[in-house]
């Protein structure tokens, strides 16, 4: 199984959650172990109407995923999140984000993966880090 | 201003975000500084299709605004979130959530605060610990 | 092979770092799955010269070590540290410290642990939460 | 006051703890956000006796200083470690350690730092990330 960016993307469009949050692959970097993803803002997602300001909660879901993915991508089998941490550095108003999930180490039961987290204008909002089982599952 | 049950709950139903994801406050409990929040599942929650699990995204969500309230109720001021872990402990499936906040400490920038994730068997499937900023904004 | 207190101490004290920490089990409470450790304060660990203030980086070490061996206490085989979080919650002054980890899960691959650390007045002082290895090494 | 890697090392000297443990600034680079720091191997370090593998306890005191010395470079002034992330990525054994800490971003009231714990053959070991105070003190 070739876990490039389309066969990726087919695994995550089988989740109800990830499928409704829009999120979508546009670089699968298996040679620099990155894997890039975006997530458009949509009204469900403000903080306080009429802001256009992302509430976090969606921020976290997006950081959560991309680590994930990240690994899913290198270790090519499904890997649950063990735990994460989410740090919001500006919030991010009026645009879409764009999440770099970078591979930091796959062991023998874990990996660690950092997420950072842009806005349009390649400022960033957030970063995430997290530890992802690395024995399938 | 007086952040009871009712106050925090108007206060949630301002943010599309929460209002959308459904979760409810069912108890703000300020002498033992915890606040209880509950969440239901529904069908754009499920990492899976028809499994009824939930996908880890809502419940970090969950987590950042419970921690986020629950610091509201004992600083009675707005509070942004600045970083929080996410630790999944067990699969919540075909459950509602219920998230127990317990302020851990208030300081003069941050507030520490913890929270427990139970599903309906009022078994742990997640826990969290978030810092919050407590100068209001 | 049971391990109680003394069991665990002579495993702590088989490490020079926790050796010369001072590290101390003073309690171990299979039923309650909670390890209870002191650390006492010494002239390295001062954070400036004569203020009697510890140093974070003891702190953390006292908390990684107090996870840790709550989780070998109830696995009955060593673990390492997978990740951990420390919040320090309020400056720890001329005062012995006490740390409590609560085990919150116990899994296939890992672990997770509270730490709580209180000085002498029975204060929280710092908070500790961690990942730890659950299939021995 | 100009903080360069003089200053800093002065700035650490003045505490026990720091000077003790034998930390000791190599690089800072105002310009890059960079601060490089590295820490060499004693018996007190050693997780079992005789094997030159550190315990995690000293690598989790040079993320918290490594972290909280980046932010001191930036914001010439004192800073409390508010919380960090530690994740243990490799065994370091018979090696010195450098630590670099790389500021993500510098807000009002906190800054976010991230540090990479390499050993003397240039592997990661582990990877830390922490929000220090920005206020001073």
């Amino acid at each position: 199984m070739s876990m490039d960016a389309d066969a990726l993307q087919r695994f995550m469009a089988a989740s109800p959650f990830i499928n409704w949050s829009g999120m979508r692959i546009t670089d699968a970097d298996h040679e620099g172990k990155t894997l890039t993803m975006t997530m458009a803002l949509k009204a469900e997602f403000e903080r306080a109407a009429n802001t256009g300001q992302w509430h976090g909660g969606p921020i976290a879901a997006l950081i959560d995923t991309a680590g994930c993915f990240g690994l899913i991508m290198v270790i090519e089998q499904g890997s649950p999140t063990i735990n994460f941490r989410t740090d919001y550095l500006k919030p991010a108003v009026n645009t879409d984000l764009t999440a770099v999930a970078t591979i930091r180490r796959v062991g023998k039961t874990v990996g660690v993966v950092d997420v950072d987290v842009y806005n349009d204008d390649k400022q960033l909002v957030a970063v995430g880090r997290g530890t992802f089982g690395s024995q399938g599952g």
